[in-house]
C-alpha cells in the first residue's frame, strides 16, 4: 500500500535511516498517497530503489532482520527491535551492511523469504490485542535503532541557566524558614520540634533546588511575611 | 482528532494498558473515526473518560508524565519514553497511579499544562525531521510501558505511613500559596505573573510530596499568616 511506504519513509527518516527499497509495490512507484503520508521525509532523502525480488533487493547486504508477526518455525535467532538494533550496531562495526524487511501488511513475510534473512525480529504486544500495522511495526524498529545510535543521557534535569543551589543555599533559606515559622506558632510541642523541622527540611532538600528557586523561596518568605508588616 | 483517539486506543491495547482519559476531544466523544482507527480495540477496555480540564483529568494521580516535541524551559525531570516506562512502573511498585499526557495533535502542551507535571517526556528523533505524529508518540510511549513491566524496583521513596499526596491536593496547596502571595504584592508586574506561576508550581509538582507533607505545607502558610494577623 502506497500509505504504508509513506508512513515507513516517515518512520525512517524520524529516527535517522534514509536507505529505503521496495520489492513489487503492489500500488507501484511513485505513488501520491505514499507523498502524502511520508509529510516530506522523501524530500531528504535518496529515493528508494524498486526491486522485483527480495534476492535482489537484500544481493548487496550482509545481515538482515526480517521483522515477523510470530516466531517461525525456523532455526533462527530471534530478536525484540532493541536487541535487533543492538546487533544491526554491532555488524555495522564490523564493516558489514544491514537491512530489515517488513512483509506486505496482511500477509507479511512467506517462509522462503525469511529463510533468507540472518535473524527474526518479532514485537513484543498484549497477546489479547497483537496486530500492529506495517507502518507501527517500521516506526518500532526505527526508533530502536536511533536509540541504540544514542549514548545520550537518558534522564536530567533540566535547569536552563540556573544552575543546581548549594546545600548552604537551601540551608539559608531553611533558617529563615525556621525562624519565621518560630515567630508564627508553628511549634506547638517543644518535644515535637526536631521531627517537624526535619519534616520540613525533607520537603526541600529531597528536590534538587535550582539557585533561581532557591531565591523565588526566598521572595515568598518576604512576601508573606511582608504581607504581615504591611498590616501592623 | 477523533482518528488520534483511535489511533492511541489500539497502541494502548497493543502494549497492555487501558484506562485513556480525553480531555475536551475537539471532534466530540463517542466518535465513529476513533472506532475505525481502533481497529476493535475500543472493545477491549473500559469506556475511555471525558474531561473538561487537564486538573481534572489528573486529579486522581500521583505522577504525571507530560510527552512533548520539544524540551520546555522549566525545571523539570526529562525523561526519554524507556526511562519514563521505568520511572513509572517503579511508582506504581510504590502504590502510586501514574499518567501519561499527550497533546493535541499541531499545539501540543501548553506550558501551563506541562507544570502541572511531574517529568517531561521527550522521544529523541532526528532533529533535521523529528516531527512525530500523535498515533506515534502514543504507540512509542506504550511499547516502552510493556518493555519495562517486568522489570524490578530498583528506586523507591519511603514515605513511612503516609501515602504520596495526589495531584488535587497538591492543587489545593498552590492554590492557597497563590493567593497568599497575591496579598502580599508578590506579583509586582502582571506581565511576570504567569512565568513565576509555573517555577513556582514546579518546584512543588516536580518533588513527590506525601499527604504529610503537603498537610505541613499548608501549616506553614497558616502559621505564616497567622503571624502577621497575631501582630495586627
Amino acid at each position: 500500500m502506497g500509505e504504508n511506504i509513506g508512513a515507513a519513509a516517515r518512520a525512517m527518516q524520524n529516527f535517522g535511516l534514509s536507505d529505503l527499497r521496495l520489492i513489487k509495490p503492489r500500488d507501484g512507484w511513485p505513488n501520491a498517497k505514499a507523498e502524502t503520508m511520508a509529510a516530506g521525509a522523501f524530500e531528504n532523502m535518496p529515493a528508494p530503489k524498486v526491486f522485483e525480488t527480495i534476492n535482489d533487493a537484500i544481493a548487496d547486504l550482509h545481515t538482515v532482520y526480517a521483522t515477523t508477526a510470530r516466531e517461525h518455525d525456523q532455526v533462527k535467532h530471534i530478536f525484540t527491535p532493541d536487541k535487533a538494533a543492538e546487533d544491526a550496531h554491532e555488524n555495522i562495526a564490523n564493516n558489514k551492511s544491514v537491512g530489515f524487511i517488513f512483509g506486505a501488511e496482511r500477509t507479511g513475510l512467506r517462509s522462503e523469504e525469511i529463510s533468507l534473512c540472518q535473524g527474526i525480529i518479532t514485537i513484543p504486544t498484549n497477546p489479547n490485542f497483537s496486530s500492529l500495522n506495517l507502518g507501527q511495526s517500521v516506526l518500532l524498529v526505527c526508533y530502536e535503532w536511533m536509540k541504540a545510535s544514542n549514548m545520550q543521557k537518558a534522564r536530567h534535569l533540566k535547569t536552563g541557566d540556573s544552575t543546581i543551589a548549594t546545600q548552604e543555599e537551601i540551608g539559608h533559606f531553611l533558617d529563615r524558614l525556621m525562624t519565621d515559622l518560630d515567630a508564627g506558632n508553628f511549634f506547638r510541642s517543644e518535644g515535637l520540634r526536631p521531627t517537624m523541622e526535619r519534616n520540613i527540611t525533607n520537603i526541600f532538600t529531597r528536590n534538587e533546588l535550582t539557585e533561581q528557586e532557591v531565591r523565588t523561596l526566598q521572595g515568598i518568605l518576604s512576601a508573606l511575611r511582608g504581607n504581615k508588616t504591611t498590616h501592623q
